[in-house]
């Protein structure tokens, strides 16, 4: 194995230390727990808005901590669960009495430990909710997840929840347009390459030189089939089909009831995409596929969705929610409406996303 | 070869398509010949600056394309220079009347071709000057270059001397800034794997699975030599002492004179870095490696800085000048003056880099 990393033991902690010391201005790193927050933390009036997940998937979340995004993150050891603690100690030092909405990625540990931290916000008086991100299409039900994963979506959230946070919005506001951004994201992903997790020093999954695999997880769990390497425009073309014909999807999610203190499940059904519907297009990097083969993804989704009457916004492309260094990529189109748009034009500052500042 | 592609022929027309649909509000492409240039080009009364290179070192130089950097940008087909015809219709694209300046990468094609072009320019009245960039500081002469190559420093480059273009700077005063900064800048790369070219099929070079190459060149050039994997603090803290330590370097550049409209060779010598020198610390990715472990790195990088007296006034950290999916990394330090940090923090609004707007 070979990567840029000192001992197995000090991978996450060096790489918040190197982000301490270079965006002091945007963020501050607590080591016992792991969490980063925002340098000016806590921000008096406002939601915070906090995500985690196990580490690997970077800029996201931590490089999504600043101005207009993230007040918190909370980063497991790489592909791993963050513990409750963390999640609770970083609900801490970000509420600034407006309470603390936590975006969910819809994996079994991340799901469970939030919970657990919720719970123990609560009982200290933070006003918390927690809204899952269930967004890919590729399969139901995978290695660490019942229902949909949470995948490119919710990049897309964070930001838009952000703003909405810096702009003012209470905790209810920023939980209902958490709900409705996530239930209009769609997302899939596709692997040229695994990826080798530190610990284990060996690739995640084994594929063959002249194989694939679509439907991909950000950990390597698997997707929906393996076949032969195809072209940029084969690939892109099964992937936004999937993505726009994938039909209505319910599911059952927990949300925190803070009247009674205690979780509600909720049963909460999307709309397929429709033409006419216009997007945030994201065409995301699994780390290591350069930008300019995305560009040409990118051109290829375009036209299709040209062709099928739909219309793109806005557009993300990059690597930012990342699986180490594994080649592919994942497309994610969310519906945006008016109030989407303007609260993903609004001023970012973090490490990973900056306009406007 | 798995890569992102369509037929060999097409990579760099269809990543270029792909810019041009994702982003018209920043920049427009012109396909015969291959450019990309300011959407809103030319600008009137304002300096030209352009660059370009072979294709394959994205986001460099077409996403550094757009207002407060790059007027406009030549890609070559992958890892191969462009044309002269190229460089000439850009320059004639870009330029508002108070001239075109060409920032050049020290590779012989691209000097030869810039030259020509420069020459064809001239005669047709268009103010030119062109500045070498050559800042590698681990090899001297190689397998593309006389001298030192262009790597991590040009980009730096682009986003000051792009800076002081928008700020109205005349074309001499841009060309010695282009210069000064270029002498300020000092580089060093590593790559733990090859990449491959898409029209070649396979990888550049062969590297062990436990051997790294230090000094590469940004086309997998051979570098000062090929040692066992080391910890990301062994190789970070090899480079830096190189990079602080080089001693005072001599080149014989040409440049272009614009009243007696030929070449005249000056002799440039640039000072070794002091204890004190502030620099901008930017710390790249050669496209494979996940931006995480760059945090890593330049945490090392911050340590060796502050113990030997050096400060960091900024940085940046990510894939800015990579060579495909190449996994390693190389370091730069550029000294900051009062000027070139006014400059580096002025307002930049290209798909790569984005802030102030």
């Amino acid at each position: 194995m070979k990567k840029l990393i000192n001992a197995l033991d000090d991978v996450v902690k060096e790489q918040l230390e190197g982000m301490a010391v270079a965006h002091p201005d945007l963020l501050k790193v607590n080591y016992e727990p792991k969490y980063v927050c925002r340098a000016d933390a806590p921000v008096a009036g406002k939601v915070a808005v906090i995500s985690g997940g196990g580490s690997g998937h970077e800029p996201m979340h931590g490089g999504f901590v600043g101005m207009g995004m993230l007040a918190g993150a909370c980063p497991g050891e790489v592909f791993t669960s963050p513990t409750p603690d963390q999640m609770y100690e970083c609900a801490k030092a970000v509420d600034g009495g407006a309470g603390v909405l936590m975006l969910v990625k819809n994996y079994t540990g991340d799901v469970l430990n939030f919970e657990t931290a919720a719970e123990l916000a609560h009982a200290d008086g933070i006003k918390v909710q927690s809204i899952l991100i269930d967004d890919d299409v590729a399969v139901k039900d995978s290695l660490y997840t019942a229902g949909r994963r949470g995948v490119g979506t919710t990049v897309l959230v964070e930001k838009i929840v952000g703003a909405a946070a810096e702009a003012g919005y209470d905790l209810d506001q920023c939980a209902d347009l958490a709900r409705k951004a996530n239930m209009y994201g769609r997302s899939m992903g596709m692997a040229i390459t695994s990826c080798t997790v530190p610990a284990a020093g060996k690739p995640t999954f084994d594929l063959p030189d002249n194989e694939i695999e679509i439907g991909i997880g950000i950990h390597g769990e698997p997707g929906q089939k393996r076949m032969p390497m195809a072209s940029a425009d084969e690939i892109t073309t099964m992937m936004v089909n999937e993505i726009i014909t994938d039909a209505a999807y319910t599911r059952v999610v927990r949300e925190w009831d803070r009247e009674e203190g205690t979780w509600i499940e909720k049963q909460l059904t999307d709309k397929p995409f429709a033409p006419g519907d216009e997007f945030i297009v994201f065409v995301n990097s699994m780390g290591g596929t350069p930008v300019a083969e995305l560009y040409a993804v990118y051109r290829k989704v375009a036209q299709i969705l040209e062709e099928k009457g739909y219309k793109i916004a806005r557009n993300l492309i990059g690597p930012y929610i990342t699986s180490l260094e594994m080649q592919g990529m994942s497309i994610t189109l969310l519906k945006a409406d008016e109030e989407i748009l303007k609260l993903w034009d609004a001023p970012v500052n973090t490490p990973g996303l900056r306009w406007g500042v």
